[in-house]
Parts: C-alpha cells; structure tokens; sequence
C-alpha cells in the first residue's frame, strides 16, 4: 500500500483557505468511495469475472510467442504500463500511424506466424487503431497471414467497425465494459487480458486494487495537497518516480491527470476550475534534466515523488570501491545510492521552497500494480469530485477529429 | 533544413512589445551566430576531428556486437535519440541507479562477452555512473570478464575517478571537449562514437550540423515566437512532435531546455526572467493523451509542432478500405492520415486561441539529425542570449549533489 513520507513542504500561510481545502477533499474521498462513480462497479465487475481466463485465451496464448498491442491512449498506456512492470519484451506496441516506423516495424518483424495481435478500442471506431488494422491485415496477407486468426478484439459490444469486423471474421472477442472510460479502463479486459498473457497473478491485481479502496486517508491528503496546490497557483503536477519501471506509469498517469482535470465548464454549466497540467519524471535519471528547472525556475510545481521500496535496496553489495566518488557506498547496495538522492533532493526542493510530497510504494510487483492503477484512479476522481466536474468526458478532443475528416475529405 | 509552416497563431496584441521581441530575437540570433558561444567551436573541432575514426575503435567495434551506454543526462540522452532514430536495437543504456532494473539487465543479458560498454561522463565525477561501473565491473568479474577490456571511456582529460580508472586500466579512451557543456554535447566525441557504431554517416551527421548556422531567419523567429510567448505568461512550453521516432529527442530537447534556460540570477546577477518548463509529446499518440489539458486547460503554453515529412508519407497504400472510419483513406498511404491529424490539430488549438507554430523537417536521416541537434542547441542559445542568463552552467543542481554526500554519510 502507498504511505505518505515526512517530511514535505508546502507554502500554503492561509489557515482559512487551508481549512477548507482539507475538508472538501475529505468529503470528496468519501463520496467516491461510497458512490463509486466513473465505472469503479464496472471494474470491480471484470476484475472478478476475469480471475478465471475463458480456455480460448489459453490456446490463443499457446499458439503465439510474441504479441504486438494495436491501440492508443488509454487502450494502449496501461498496457505499457504492464509490460515495463513485468519485463515483458515479447510485447509490442502500435500506438501510432507513422508510416516509416510502422514500415520497420514489419521488416525487423521475426516470427510473423508465431505473432498474436490486440486490437483495442473502447469505442470500436478509433481511426488511427483502425487504419493501423487494416494496414497490418494488407501487410500479412502477402505473406499469406490471415490476420483474423492470430488476433483478439477488446471493445464495446455495439455497432462498431472493430466490433463487426471481430464479428463478420470469427475473431477471438472480450467484451469492454460500457460504463468504464479508456483512461481507466486498465483493470477491466482492456488491461487484463495482455496482463494474464504476460504472466500476471489476476487474484493479486484484484485484491491489490481493492486494497486501494482503503486508502481513504492517503486519498485525502493527496487530494487536499494538490487542491492547496492549485490554491498557490502551482500550475504544473509533478509525478518524480523513483524507478527505471515507472517511465510507462508516469505517461498512463499524464494522460489519466490531463484527460480527467482540464475541462472548460464544470457540472452546471459555469466556467470550471483551473487545474494543472502533468509532467512525468524519473529519478534520479532527471535529476540530471529537469532538476534546474525545478530548483531555480519559477514556484509554479507541486512536486510528487513516488518511490518504490525494492528499487531502493539492491541484492548485491560493491565489495571494494575503487574510486572516490563512491567510497562511501563501499559494503552497500546499489539502492543506497537512490534512496540518498531520493531524500537528498527533497530536502533540497523544501529548502529552495518548492511544494512537494513524497508517496512510497514496497514494490511494483503484481498486487502492487494493481494498487497503484486503482489509487492513481482513484485520487483523480477525488479531485474531479472535488472541483464538480465531469471527470470522465474529454469533449476537447472532439474538435481535431471533426477537422481530421474534413481534410481526408477535401473539406478543409 | 527546417522550414516555419503556415497557419500559425499567436495572440499578441501589444504590438511594441511584439517588435521589441523581433529585434531583440534577430539581436540574439546574430550574435550567437557570428560569436559561437558555449562550445560551438569544439564541436565544430569534433565534427571535423572524428570525419574519419581512429582504428582502435574499429576494432572495439568488430569486438562486440552489443553495447551498453552507461551515462546520464548530457551523456546518454543525445545517444538514445541516435539509437531511435537507427533503430539501433543492439543498444542499450544505464542511465539510472535503481538495483531491481540492473540485475534484470544481467540477467537477461545474452552474451556478456560480446558486450561493449561505453562509460561517457563529462566531469568524470558523476556518483551514478561511477556507482554503475563498480557493480558492473564486479558483477562481470564472477563471470570471468574483464569490464576494462571491454569498454571505452569519454570524459575530460583531468584528475577525475573515471579518467583515472580508464588510465590504470589501459581502455580506449577519447577526449571530450572541456569548452562543451554536457547538455550541448552529442555533436562531440559523446554522441558521435556511438554514432559512428550506430552506423551513422559521420560527413552527413556534420554537413546537416553546419548548415544549422544558415538558418538565422528561423531561429529568429523561433526566438521572437517563445519571448512573446513568456510574454504572454505561457508557462509551459510543448515540443509537440510527429513521429513515434521523436520520442527521445523531446527528452533530449526537455533536458537542454530546462537546464539550460530556467536561472535565478541573470549574467549581472540579477533576478533572471522568468522561462517557461518544457513539455515534449508526441503526434498522433498525445492527441489521446495530453490534447483536451491543450484544449481546455488553461492558455498556459505556446505548442511548438515538430513535422517530418517522411513520417507523412508511406511507401504502401490502402488497396481496400473494409470499415466506415477508413474509407477516406482508400488508395492513401499511413502518412495521409497523419498529415491530417498534424493539421487538424494545429487549426482546432488556433480556433480556441492556444498559441502555436509548426516546424517541418523533410526526414530523420543522418544529415537531418545533424541538423536538428545544432538547430535546436542554437535555439536555446539564442534564448539565453536574449534574456541574458548563462545558458551553460546548472547551479541549481549542486544542492541536492551535497546533500546526497551528507546522506550517505550519515550526516543528515
């Protein structure tokens, strides 16, 4: 489960404003754990029909050694997620229509008969998924692939193109629960069915996400921070992982932050709150990056550091150092290193006055991913609950697709 | 060469302000140009000096057919943009401290005696890569491997831990300029040895880093675009790429930008302007990520678009559309449509008045490559220039050095 660490900073002096900061986010947290809004019972729902795995999956695993993950946004980040958490390097991704690295892509492609496909859409209609589909489909049958029999389908079950081609071609199809956006859908098929196929515990994830339901004091003082956070005018979140294994996680939670909080009015109409927006990085990797401008640029961050206990230990000790930069870690292990520079530049941050908060997590193994999808969910919707908006809508996006096909067409 | 698209949109009214950017903007690209700061001669020395590879490196190279970079910052993230843009597959990189990530890389390692290691630290001093090159050495010892005979080593030629232990131990060594920053640094011996074994065409990588210099009109008005926009109090500054081939590169560009613009004091020392904290994405890809934060978010950001022609094309076409959302691509290539979606974006942000411009380049092949490094080196110089900050030097980052020594040390 996630702790908060001591110590941290935050500059907020106004006792009223931090009053009523705290007292929202409580009432926030509570009203999303007990209404569960946004498809939590939906979640809930196939993460216990999926403790099992139907036997189709099973042969479709067994005849493929790679898998190659056609989706984008939140049918894609999730999984990538997954994948960097388990090491899983027979997993690809198609997150995109570039022509020349999709071109790649098939010449450096080893074992095209041996290689399974996920097609995902929530929407069954994502043209960049779709287009990449039939692309791949073009691709194989001049090597006299059939794509259908070497992939699956994960999207609604309504009158879709992903739909009807998964139906008119027999392909191995799940079901995506209608209730649960993309950008959470990671702990129902969408995510779990790569995650079975790249070995994970499915009882683990679930009782791991389920455990984040808990964490109601943890969410409330997450939430409340970055309300304070907004407050100070602190328009850039920070989510500083600790890990070489979070880089993936960082980008699911960009897209979960920015997708969920940013929107122009809120529930009744009215202009909505200012939100942030998000900036992932790794530590202590961008402490050689970013770091300057934390430290000297403007207060305009609330930094969140999330470390990972196990990343922070290390099996192996250095016997002998030979050198004088790393005489001190002589008999210690690799971790050592991180948790100083972990701790080092949160202090350095307090003292300069940058806000932050540090979040620890044991490990990122099985349980512990499917707790680190649910809490980052959940404390989203806390804050969207927070400032009455609709979290799980994205209405900005709407206007480049309209145009995308207006210049297709020749309309614009 | 990069060429300024048309539409852009930028809402600056005050039209004093404006041509007080202009001038000052054509002031700063002038003098970086005709002055060369910050190194630029030192590349130009390495640019000319590694025209034709030392021999020894030929053979480190028919040694090995794997290579791992162990650096951080400056001195890995220049090289992981060359090895995205080969695909150079056969490349691997340690840029990080966490003990679960490295064991994993041993333990999966193929063929540790085929491995070539590239230790790259400009100071020679940097506590990471020291610490790295300790557990590797003695992990490869109890495979019987000497680390020593088997790497090469890029630093500054001083009393440093890492040139002290490249001397001790007879491993190839080369040279890095001490006039160069670590950030401005992969047109040197840094980015360019890994180049050369990338397979990169070491004339191409300098005809498109010299012909950088003839871009003045761009660069001004590049520099003017992102001093009006700090003007407008744009905040958050995107690099908005398309190409999944880009993806390093905005990290690359993310560490130049932060480190080199946001000081607290200026050259007089003086409070420093305030710059904006770089945000670098990709296209299509964020469009389902970060797009509604663009969109609906506060108008915080000026989005810089990043084209590549190449990517918009595609050798192979549609023959037969099968599905309702890709009609309009029958007969097209890929690329069609993410010309499309690069367009449409670009229109839809100027239709709700977020601040934007578009970059095009024809492709990312070596001469391009070199051409985009210098481009964008040049660009932040111009920058720093204008406002007056010494764009090469990173004080903010010693603080936390410091306190990671007192922690290790036990005195914090």
């Amino acid at each position: 489960m996630i702790t908060v660490l001591n110590p941290s900073y935050s500059s907020s002096s106004d006792s009223t404003l931090t009053t009523k900061s705290e007292a929202l986010a409580r009432e926030a947290t509570q009203k999303v754990l007990q209404q569960k809004p946004g498809g939590l019972k939906g979640i809930e729902a196939s993460l216990e029909a999926l403790s099992v795995m139907p036997e189709e999956l099973n042969l479709f695993k067994n005849r493929h050694s790679r898998f190659v993950v056609v989706g984008i946004g939140g049918s894609s980040l999730g999984i990538q997620v997954l994948a960097e958490m388990k090491q899983a390097s027979n997993f690809q991704f198609i997150d995109n229509v570039d022509a020349y690295h999709f071109e790649q892509l098939f010449e450096t492609m080893p074992e095209p008969e041996k290689t399974g496909w996920l097609f995902i859409s929530k929407s069954g209609g994502t043209i960049e998924t779709l287009t990449a589909l039939e692309f791949i489909e073009q691709e194989l049958s001049t090597k006299n692939i059939s794509l259908s029999e070497h992939s699956l389908v994960i999207t609604e079950k309504k009158d879709s193109d992903l739909y009807r081609w998964s139906q008119q071609k027999q392909v191995l199809f799940f079901e995506m629960p209608v209730s649960v956006g993309g950008r959470f859908s990671v702990l129902t098929e969408v995510g779990l069915i790569p995650a079975w196929l790249m070995g994970f515990d499915m009882k683990a994830l679930r009782t791991g996400a389920m455990e984040a339901y808990n964490a109601s004091d943890v969410l409330a003082k997450v939430t409340s921070e970055t309300l304070k956070s907004w407050q100070r005018e602190e328009w850039i979140t920070v989510l500083w992982s600790y890990s070489s294994r979070l880089k993936s996680f960082g980008l699911w939670w960009q897209q979960l932050w920015a997708e969920s909080l940013a929107k122009k009015v809120d529930i009744q109409g009215q202009p909505a709150a200012r939100v942030s927006t998000p900036l992932p990085l790794i530590g202590a990797t961008d402490q050689h990056s970013v770091l300057q401008q934390v430290m000297e640029g403007a207060r305009d961050k609330l930094v969140v550091f999330l470390r990972v206990q196990e990343a922070e230990a290390g099996k192996s000790l250095l016997q002998k150092s030979q050198m004088r930069e790393t005489a001190l870690l002589q008999g210690r292990n690799m971790g050592t290193l991180l948790r100083a520079e972990a701790e080092a530049i949160q202090q350095a941050l307090s003292e300069v006055q940058v806000s932050n908060i540090s979040l620890q997590i044991s490990d990122v193994r099985d349980q512990s991913v499917g707790y680190l999808f649910m809490f980052f969910q959940l404390w989203v919707m806390c804050l969207g609950e927070a400032i009455q908006i609709n979290t799980f809508d994205q209405p900005g996006v709407e206007l480049g697709k309209v145009k995308t096909k207006k210049i297709l067409s020749g309309q614009l």
